[in-house]
């Protein structure tokens, strides 16, 4: 009789289920796009920032360029990790993340409708709790949607060249079932962990999937797209509804 | 008629007047301790992490440890700054500044009397209006005043081990006044910047005073003193409010 | 007319075809397990080697562990290459690509059977075009499997710890077709990327799909999902030839 | 009995006096200007270096621009410490003192009447004991003018852009006494470590104060800043007495 | 009646013997010159790449530039080596041979006659068996005449810039006799190990001797030059085979 | 009638004359061993500094270690080279510089009669004109042997363990003349740079040539073997003046 609304969770969530989520715009006032995003406990600072200028390899070809960095305060995880600038490198993981993000914002971003300059995202976890980076993406999207509205406020592009809506969640498999948005309890217990990000249209933008225990099946893979997609729309809804509609 | 507390500032405040001052703590859940400190628009995260170990100097004599580090987040400041993390090194101002806080919380800390473990207090700026580094002493006191609450709590100390409130203020000279709390936009034009660091008993822990552009005289300094002394007395008996009496 | 298994690309294969595979052994005298893995012009050379401790965090566990590196020589791309080492760092993608091959190898093996060692998996590109983390995955199954061996032979395990054999290889779409293990000139026109880490038995160990330029709808991931099944079953096919059956 | 210039310090030094001090001048045939200073046992080796170019943030401005490194030879202090350019980086003490030295430097010399040129300072000290920082703004000094000097011999500058002399010493609470000049065995035992900076007119550049176990009291902040003070003059008229009165 | 052609060594070889040689020419098909050479059991890969500009201190000067890279993969050597990648650096013993490598292949060259280009040497050991950096040197003018060629054929350059052909070998002693191109297992034991690099004419490049545990004769000097050069007679007639005679 | 001993350099010196020799011993009071060698107007501080331990490989083998450091300060040289401490590494230049150096000493060392004890030689040259890594290893040697004075006046060792004096001197060939001991002037102009390392008793430890320019003959190296053991006589012979009879 538990079907698979039933409540199972910890926190109390059916398996489909999203948490709370929370998005205060304007978080930094310097910047030209700021948001903090909550998913339940999960907390990002991201901002985007202008810089009136492209990388070498685009210098003269009137195109833009949108990229992103990542990072975690010490803190921000149960126990303290080293800091990166103490460690003098950005470890793995990090790097592995802030090049999903920049390239995520890519596809979905005209860079040749935006002028010669860039956008830098920031991505900062002051809180986490598993799902971290497929957050990251879904704030850095409004983020991105509103310092494109800032240039245009300043009469510096017509349009904010954005070809669709941009969201990410991760769905696993915990104990056998498939869960959306898992949390950090959730998370390293699971035997398979994938983050999708897809576009309020349904389609792909990126897909990683990792067995984390033992191999899956390909039905697993089908129940992930599934319940993947359906929570993806949910958070297109949501940056619909706060940066309206994409001209 | 307008005497040393007249209106003169950009922000409306009295040349003795501190910002507006806004104290949120258990602002991150993980940590032992943690304060959002919001002093005007400098905003800085500041945590306490305790782990259960002390440096290898201190080994086995009996006696605890408190160091600190800061950062400023990328988009914390006007313009975007490179993150420390990817140039692979941290500055001298973040040294510096690190530095001072691990050193001037030690000062009022019994360190003998807090076990063979450390306290990380990490100063995480995530936006800037000038005296991050006062806001983040003044802030991380707490926030390691908290953490020893919770130690005491879990029965692994007697007492908190500070022998008095900490807390710090800038002081400087502008167009040939003395300011207190300095602002970004007063702090560089600033001829002369001093950061105080001192107790609620009116001591010092800290002296830090640079001549940006010329030289001062010896009543500029007394000035200085004076002036600092007031607002750190505002700081600490905020202090004394959030954390309760020290026994 | 020109159906799926027509010709149509540039070096003569059919859309669903691999490149010629030759698979040398043995390839470094010094290494457990070495071979010179070549998938037409892309070659690389994966050693296993035995280390008798394992890191810090399995220290008196009484289980292995398999990790890996990867690097490219500087001439083995089109175009010079920087030495990471000379740059001081290994890049994201590299670092990307390297815990890639470990997680995917430690998906199917025992670890908990091995023994209290490392088996230091090593990757590198003598020359590159297109696929070489595919290639990689794929080649350095074997060099594991002959470590095995090697240490079954010195009595040092009773049997190999694997589970499944382990194949990968990349699929994309090109100018609307969906091709299977992309060479180089036709990675860099692909509309999507993708690589699909599989077993023997059909099970997904991880997948990793980039929407480079347009975002791809479902039946794309479809497309992709079934050829790169019938891919990864001639990969395993030699595999199984190669180094025998698994216990 | 026994006043403030009675005999009680391990060198059989009165508290208010300052060490022994010789300075050899052009001790490095190669640089613009360079001072061998020597505090008793604490020798320094400070060399000006012209460049005939500014920092990226100058270029253009018609300024010119003074900076300052400062290093210790492995031997220098009484055990052996391990050489920064083999840690690879520069600790956070260095870097701290050598943006003091810099940043003392500038607030006496007229960068906008230098011409656009860069005056490197060298601050290498061969031997320590005590008031390296201090010897190495002292001796800088005398090396820069000497630079400009030169400079204005090859007829590059019309007269030496300097405002005043510039001198630093130390002054400290050892023992509850206030002393000046500390040599290290004082240092290391001082309840207080300050460090002024400031010019033969009496006005202050730079000042640091550090409470190294208990908090100070106003009190002795008033004695140590007028013991300083009568250090610095013996220090700026030395000064005076080797490079000539300032235009 | 042993004499100096007397068998002796491990493998058979006479003192005065080189290890067998094999050349694979054209061995990375990306390079302008290529080479697999293989004495013995030591494998290393030598490329000549060619980049149209020069380091900076010979810009617009009408000359051009020759500089040499060396690695060794990780399971090259008998233990598996930390890559310097992850170490962050390259080794000293690293740097040390790659400026040899590219010093020696500067004296035979007339960079005067090559354009403004330069030409990178990339040594990667595969295979590791004792005289890596000779083996470097010799393989390494092979690859570097054939880039030469490569550019002849395009037009770029009218003769190849090459005044005489330039190979290395090692020469030792061990146990009292001196041996030439030591294996790996005779340079462990030797007393004195010196590397020659010379010209087909009998001319010295470069020699590098060592008394790795007690200090040597003039006489054992004497030996190692005739011994040494004898071998090098061998090796550059091999290259006339190979590259043909030099204009 | 200008014979090989006739007057033609720029300071004067007859082609096989060594510059003026200065050696200071207790040059750094702290150190064990400490000699400032001046060789004309190369200054070099070498201090010899006793550490009770020995690296991890030696650990438990009743067996000591000698190994060496080498640095340049910024201005010793006649334009001003960037602090290696600042690029955050040491070039290949010192490191060939300073293992040449360890090796140097350790070959006339009995290391397994100095106890599981490590000397560190740190040689800091304050001013260059050539010859810096000659005149290190001559005042080297210098500074350890009153290193083991030091430990055998502690009762720590019952003589010192060094088997023979030991020189360096640097011999070239300038305009087709071969000249000892090169100034800077010369050592740039030279078409053959050697550097010898030899001891009293006229046995080699070390022999580096380099061809800067052009390939040299046989008869070459004779003449530089031939000077450059005339100059280390006169050198060792000094050191045996200083440091008294080997036992």
């Amino acid at each position: 009789m538990n079907g698979s609304g039933g409540m199972l969770r910890a926190d109390g969530r059916r398996k489909d289920q999203l948490r709370p989520i929370k998005i205060t715009r304007n978080f930094i006032k310097h910047a030209e796009g700021s948001v903090l995003i909550e998913m339940g406990d999960t907390k990002v600072i991201c901002t985007a920032s202008v810089e009136e200028k492209v990388p070498p390899f685009l210098k003269g070809k009137g195109t833009g360029w949108v990229t992103a960095e990542y990072s975690m305060l010490p803190r921000s995880t149960h126990d303290r990790s080293p800091r990166e600038a103490v460690k003098g490198k950005q470890g793995g993981r990090t790097l592995e993340i802030q090049r999903l993000v920049g390239r995520a914002l890519r596809a979905v971003t005209g860079m040749d409708q935006m002028g010669e300059r860039s956008i830098w995202i920031d991505c900062d976890v002051i809180q986490a709790d598993g799902g971290t980076r497929t957050a990251s993406i879904t704030g850095a999207f409004i983020a991105l949607a509103d310092a494109f509205t800032t240039l245009k406020t300043r009469g510096l592009i017509k349009k904010r060249p954005l070809t669709d809506y941009l969201a990410a969640v991760s769905v696993g498999k915990v104990g056998g079932e498939i869960l959306v948005d898992l949390a950090y309890v959730e998370d390293s217990a699971a035997e398979v962990d994938m983050n999708l990000v897809m576009t309020s249209k349904g389609q792909f933008v990126e897909i990683q999937g990792t067995a984390e225990r033992t191999p899956f099946a390909k039905q697993d893979m089908d129940g992930f797209l599934a319940q993947g997609w359906s929570a993806i729309q949910t958070l297109t809804n949501l940056q619909r509804d706060l940066v309206g509609a994409l001209d």
